[in-house]
């Protein structure tokens, strides 16, 4: 269950305070392109750190590449890939040890494993979204060979929307969509930050150059499959798909798109299904709006109980994200990348003409 | 990819007009008390057909059981389910044979596959729903044995959400929580029938009795199950847990729950989490959000084009839901209900107290 | 755990003596060509009946093909295949109902479910290979468009062994190579049956136009997904492939094949290895050998114990073969095609190259 | 594909002269008590080198635990343990660069992938065994605590089978039996070197104190299983269970085992059926014969292909067992034991009788 993926897998493994973190990403075709260069790319914009809006911690993540790679291309066999942790040893976690602390996973995996791994939240610690952007990069490089790309902005935080349209060009810190949009969220997590709070946001994920077709029915569809990793990451509580939530408010003649003749291709005058129809892709952009509730960790302080029952009042120190969400996005654009990577392999065998192309 | 579920699967086969449609439930426990009648109950609730709201087809879903229940329980072994179809061979496709329908799968189908089943949707229709209703209505009853319940009711028709609270008792040809929303429902559906529209739907549901530890990480979390099974589901565009799409906007200090001590057991003073933390069970109620878009079939004339590119206008005939939520809910709950009871069946494992309780 | 294959799978369900048997394939390519007569010739090879060396009892195998097939091709979605039984109600258990019996399934599936089906086996009931032939005539016609081809016969009764060469025309009612082994064979059947025994026998399986490159690394590779089908068929104690067992007895230089071209393909010049080196194929025909135990109901009687542990004798009646091999090689060339189908499939996705041709 | 087991499972990645090579072990229950040392026992038994009949290279196997452990016990998250390699960068294979090596997987792993890793086998070589042997022994860990015991030794070198009875306790470099064996097989081995070539074995595996019941019909039963894992180990050409090839050959009155009570529970009398029956294990002791063939790498010369399709004589030089098979036992021994901890998971939940006596 540390196996995501059907065709195109990897697995993870790793705790926030453990050794390392890493992944395996098995399934992938061989002779693809590697660049190890996008996957330092990828982290770094994880990492973050460069302002006050991101947890300030200095995570130096140097990969190894451990197999699967042979001259510059990917051989088929497995690609392992391993980050060592810097700060395993370095904290220490005594008022913490025996606390659930609020809206933190640490209640539920002591109710289900008996065990309370202390440890700067152990394997549920947003660290291990590490291995997915990892994994996710180097899904990106299958993607590359077939011309289709994934981006996200930041397009609401706490009860701020972003103003104008997307710039995916324009340079944010915080990932914002342009410039008049950064300084709105700026606001807001400059107020939270003052209150000693944090705050929910929203992100938009898309994909463009996805050929029609992707997506296995019944029980592994597109759009299915977008939710479950999309809802998996932490703190994400709602997912929405094209028109999403509001797709439930209005009439048929308002939310059905037209077929129509684009450069001779089939697509849609409109895209309010969001490039998935019977959980397959159209060819139209895919878009996701994905929702993060505020961070849990906040320094105001809250009252819990320990893991004898015991109530306690607690106010959470060192470091930490105003708000999750501001990250998020990269994690959402490994994870989206990896599922294209993903579907285009699974595809390949749908249709007897596909497979008489390979083998005659 | 017919195949749903981890150690409790279910597959399922059939088209809308094909011989017949079914499942296979794999990996049930034996000596569960089996009992035929919850299958026809949950059946008729989704096949409703008795007021004006619901297509007036009359589907006879007489089931066989062909497997895996001996002397009035399960052994353990693949139970087979069958519904024969009663209309496969009554109608005139003419029509629509070419033909891509707007907001239906028919397109993307067609890019997968190369063919055109144009027999009333094919695998895509909503009819494949009766082996979900079905493989739900058999996990129920490993349910039913553990005090599990489950449960969904209509939450909002177009831009009318509910009023009042709801009355889970409450009998209501369309699922709605109690009178007064049922009446303000119904005005939605009848103007959108006048209007020869179709509209969009909310449903929320509830899982009660959930014991704390359920889902598995990394990659098998319950919030991301469910977030896929739903989202799955024809017609679903967005889906939300505990506080959901609101949690976006607001700070940490509103949407943490405290942990509490209640009837000696911990949980928590709000439920804002949606009895999900870190993609494990808390404990409280589970509480999930499904948004559907409208019918895409409508009686209006919308502009498409045929499987050769050529534009045509086309208005759907016969018979169809004008709001394809209302029914949506009896689906989700049996995916909910087939979801937990696979959750339970994983979690046997997670710890080796458990497994010296069986071997010991 | 009752599906079979990765990315094409059968899942299949029934019970000896139930309503009925069958199987859903899952994950068949859209556009092949589909000869529902291909399934009926199998069945019937597997049905025997002919003579007095197999169970004489009259299977009507008649099929129902209830979903997946349009317009005489595969449509990419599941075909389910079903069977009645004929003879689910008409027998009196009562004489081994309470009974273990000696070499079957009875005890150990008693011991895992806490259930006694003594309905002729139940789910342990060589019935079950109904769905397996089923499964495998469907793949074969995937097989069939890519020329790979797969055969069996029978190559050893107890003590005795084959004589001659292999004829694959020769028609046999016992499966025999050719006219002087049939008569061998059936000598030692005579014998068996006079005897009120059973006995043991060996079969031989082939498949020729086998693409080099099929099977998955590490921990699906083709021969050991063979050993596994062909392990998991009832009463089969061994398997070997290509030298097998005589491998271990001999030297590398003798065992050891050569690479040398054949028709400017490359090839080997002997074929020890069996078509498959590192868990690949070569392209050399793929050459198996399988070992059946003798059927364990046998007329002899036999001291058991009953569910209480008593200590019973018992001598089974009715109909049964003597020699569960005689018609097994039916059920392993089911199972080879069906695995060769499935690996071509998984293979698609090997190469970038292969990736390339799919979609550009 | 590189992921194996089913609730236990482990993912392996590395190559032969790559940077490192392990294992991620996912599914382990939390609370069983880990002792790192047993690894580096059986890391060390799988290594040799203690004597000429072993390769005599310095594998120092130092193993890195990079997560899933804490304060001593396991936690329910995956364990991932790394060994880096020693020699990656030693050597010159400019000799056998392009060449595909007789008996090898070189040419099967060129035809699929496009890609020749000339360095020593790449992914193909027993370099890998290293992961199964780690994954092996974590596994035996969860065994100790039911109290299974899995043990192998080689029962046959080239034509000569060893002498006497199995004494379990017997220290022998080369996994022997017993005195006698060891000397006879020493003897075959001295004069395979001698020879410049290599020479086939035989392992009997052996599992005691494994509780019935243990086995998942249909498809994932536990024969089938041993064999899909053991014909899976490179160099296997043929695996026996029980009687195995001797069950072909005799009569069911030979075969059949009688139940008897034992210790007031019941088994059989005799073994034959090597502890599994339908697929399920009986409780008898599990026993395996497994066949090796002889090390493909001989330093005769042979004839062979290059990449090109050209005509090359060639000698392997460098280091390289004579008999893969000695070594072989201790691979087959982590393979069972892990396979025998996934189906004590996997059981659990077989049963509602379980079920209930863990939830209540």
């Amino acid at each position: 269950m540390n196996t995501y993926g059907a065709k195109l897998r990897f697995t993870s493994f790793g705790e926030s305070h453990g050794v390392g973190v890493g992944c395996v990403v098995d399934g992938m075709p061989s002779g693809v392109r590697f660049d190890e260069s996008i996957i330092k790319q990828k982290l770094q914009k994880r990492a973050g750190g460069q302002n006050k809006y991101q947890t300030p911690r200095k995570e130096e993540d140097e990969i190894i590449i451990l197999s699967g790679v042979f001259e510059g291309y990917t051989t088929g066999t497995p690609i392992a890939v391993l980050v060592y942790n810097q700060n395993q040893k370095s904290k220490d976690y005594s008022d913490i040890k025996d606390i659930f602390r609020p809206a933190h996973a640490d209640f539920s995996y002591f109710a289900k494993y008996g065990i309370r791994d202390y440890r700067g939240g152990g394997r549920s610690s947003a660290r291990e979204s590490v291995a997915r952007v990892i994994a996710g990069a180097i899904a990106s490089m299958l993607l590359d060979e077939l011309d289709i790309s994934v981006k996200s902005v930041l397009c609401g935080v706490g009860e701020v929307d972003m103003v104008g349209e997307i710039d995916f060009e324009y340079q944010s810190g915080i990932f914002a969509p342009n410039k008049a949009s950064e300084e709105l969220f700026k606001k807001v997590l400059d107020e939270t930050i003052a209150a000693k709070d944090s705050v929910g946001a929203r992100v938009l994920t898309y994909a463009s150059g996805v050929m029609a077709g992707l997506g296995e029915v019944l029980y592994d569809k597109l759009d299915a499959r977008i939710a479950s990793a999309f809802m998996g990451l932490n703190a994400v509580k709602a997912v929405e798909i094209g028109n999403g939530v509001y797709a439930s408010h209005i009439k048929g003649s308002q939310n059905n798109d037209e077929f129509v003749l684009k450069n001779g291709k089939i697509g849609t005058s409109t895209n309010n299904h969001g490039g998935i129809l019977g959980g397959i892709s159209t060819g139209e952009d895919i878009i996701i709006k994905t929702h993060f509730k505020p961070t849990p960790s906040i320094f105001l302080e809250q009252n819990t109980l320990d893991i004898n029952g015991v109530s306690k009042a607690m106010a959470i120190k060192g470091r930490h994200d105003p708000c999750v969400g501001v990250r998020g996005g990269v994690v959402l654009e490994a994870m989206l990348s990896f599922i294209l990577a993903d579907f285009v392999l699974l595809n390949a065998s749908s249709n007897i003409k596909n497979i008489k192309k390979i083998y005659f």
